[in-house]
């Protein structure tokens, strides 16, 4: 089935869809997990506020994929559930984006890794056949503009600045790459969403992810480290990195601590 | 009532003894937890085994500490509910042992500060008029005196060694330092518990603890920070630092995500 093949909804695969929403939202609530962690400690007040505003906007978009996701499941569950009482070997992120915070550098860094690819896969979704992911992804795409042009204007200024930033960028660069190359395999639930007209193979976001960033790396006087080898395991849950548990410890401390608590 | 005096157990006053209690397996359950968490990261093979040994014994003398704690609340609790499902408001130990653990300079500081408190505590609490609370402390004082003088000899070693664990040390017992008044403290609980002859006044183990310190400080060639100012809010849970509740997040997970699990 192509984009051009219409289904309705009701017939889409929804384990595969389940799963696929799954990613979406999983990694806009880890990634706005973790840029909540800087809030009333980043480097700049400036940079707190956005840093927290971004956060915000991410978990924002948590809510509508997650909240589509348990609509997809139809097990009685809810956004917050999947958030909150999910375990690490459920969630299905990338690496790249609970990966820890490190300096300001990093952050910015796997920000600005991230942000390039969202930006082009929520482009991507808003022509999605299934209506509702279309919806989602009109709204999120104004708001992943921003990010991923401050985080790109950022990491100029920092790579292309003190001897101090650009050392720290280039080492943010070397660290972090290798979880890049996750968000550009495709697996057999990705050739089940392009198959449904849902959404994009990653693999067809790879070269206009690259000159992207390229672009940016090369302006922020970065050099892309050699080297194809890319971690796996986020985006289907096979195997997170260690950080992700302990994330989830503090981020689902009180719904697990206080079940059903409301405020 | 003075400790020549033993009124039998059942008179004690239960409510602050349940208190004390909670104090003594607090200490042994956060401090144990904290060296924990060096277990196959410590600096040296030796030290990652003795740090994990050490922790082993305190988490074995929180079992008897809180052991005792559920029998005399008598609400049908067990050790494991007190260790793993209380909050962080609930917990009685001191601000020192739930500092984050730092480098291994600041781990082994706050480990002499303490154990040198520990061992002059549980001395005392052998000769309690609660043989209970006396046989606990025979048990433990065995493993904490060793404690006590591994400690003291690596504060010597590595306070009197080279220019950068030298300064390793005195930054740590900067940092530490005023941590260490809470335990020299009274309160309305050691009040009660002095007047029932079952601990001693924490006051009272304020100058052999000076004496022991400060011996081994001079010898470890560092300089005992001036001022008398000491953090509370610990023992009597008014204010832990905000290290306690992420420790928790991660100690308590288990029983958190999935209550009563057994293996």
């Amino acid at each position: 089935m192509s984009a051009t093949d219409p289904r309705p909804p009701a017939s889409q695969p929804a384990a595969e869809l389940f799963e696929f929403l799954c990613r979406m939202g999983d990694n806009t609530l880890v990634l706005g997990h973790r840029l909540s962690e800087w809030c009333g400690t980043a480097p700049a007040l400036e940079e707190d506020i956005a840093t927290a505003n971004t956060a915000l906007d991410l978990i924002g978009q948590t809510q509508m994929w997650l909240g589509l996701a348990a609509e997809t499941e139809g097990a009685g569950r809810s956004a917050d559930d999947l958030a909150m009482t999910r375990d690490a070997w459920d969630f299905r992120n990338l690496l790249l984006v609970e990966q820890p915070n490190g300096d300001f550098g990093r952050t910015l860094m796997r920000s600005f890794l991230f942000d390039a690819w969202h930006r082009l896969m929520l482009e991507r979704l808003t022509l999605s056949g299934d209506p509702r992911v279309a919806a989602i992804a009109a709204k999120a795409v104004k708001e992943v503009a921003y990010h991923a042009d401050r985080s790109a204007e950022l990491v100029v200024a920092l790579g292309d600045g003190t001897e101090e930033s650009h050392g720290r960028m280039q080492a943010a660069l070397d660290r972090l790459w290798p979880y890049a190359g996750e968000m550009l395999a495709d697996d057999a639930i990705d050739r089940a969403m392009a198959e449904a007209g849902i959404a994009p193979l990653p693999s067809a976001l790879a070269d206009p992810w690259e000159e992207s960033v390229r672009t940016t790396l090369t302006r922020a006087t970065l050099t892309v480290p050699e080297g194809a080898f890319a971690h796996r395991g986020g985006k289907d849950g096979a195997r997170h990195s260690e950080h992700l548990g302990h994330m989830l410890t503090t981020m689902q401390w009180l719904q697990r601590a206080y079940p059903g608590a409301r405020w």
